[in-house]
């Protein structure tokens, strides 16, 4: 079980897509920032504004990153979203997930 | 937005009932343990180990305290739920919510 120390954690949750996509936004002390979340099974696309590095810590996935072609992704593979971007998910399996935003 | 300040961040979510209740746990410097939820639309019984203070964030919902009959509460109302007990609830609607557990 791996910990964050020191962190800020934002109460409310984000709420996407009729909940159906969650996290909970985290506050560290260098100024940057990272969300813990829950995607259910389903499609989707997100609209990035700074570039993500996403995590996943349970589940499989099926993604499309701009310029690519879908790809299956289980854990605990790792992607790399551009920012300024979009990209498209079909969730197989409840998926929690880390993202870190960089700035 | 309200913050919770210098606590500890467990990184993977505690998942139950398919995904569609889950939760983030942080840890604070008084030892003190709380958890950030959301609950889905749906029909669960939870059991208690500690005594829970359930607050609510966002979300309309039934409940069955032990001892009492159904209720309906709606955000921001907050319910105490005792030590090794179990409760029932029905969610209407996405239901975010902060757990604060009493030692």
């Amino acid at each position: 079980m791996s910990k964050f120390e020191n962190v800020t954690a934002v109460k409310e949750a984000n709420i996407y897509h009729n909940g159906n996509v969650t996290s909970r936004t985290l506050e560290f002390s260098d100024g940057t920032t990272k969300s813990l979340g829950i995607m259910l099974p389903g499609e989707y696309t997100f609209g990035t504004n700074e570039a993500e590095i996403m995590e996943m810590l349970s589940g499989e996935l099926d993604i499309k990153l701009p310029g690519e072609d879908w790809k299956t992704l289980n854990t605990p593979e790792t992607f790399n979203v551009p920012a300024n971007s979009s990209f498209d998910l079909k969730i197989k399996t409840v998926t929690d997930y880390c993202c870190s935003y960089i700035k």
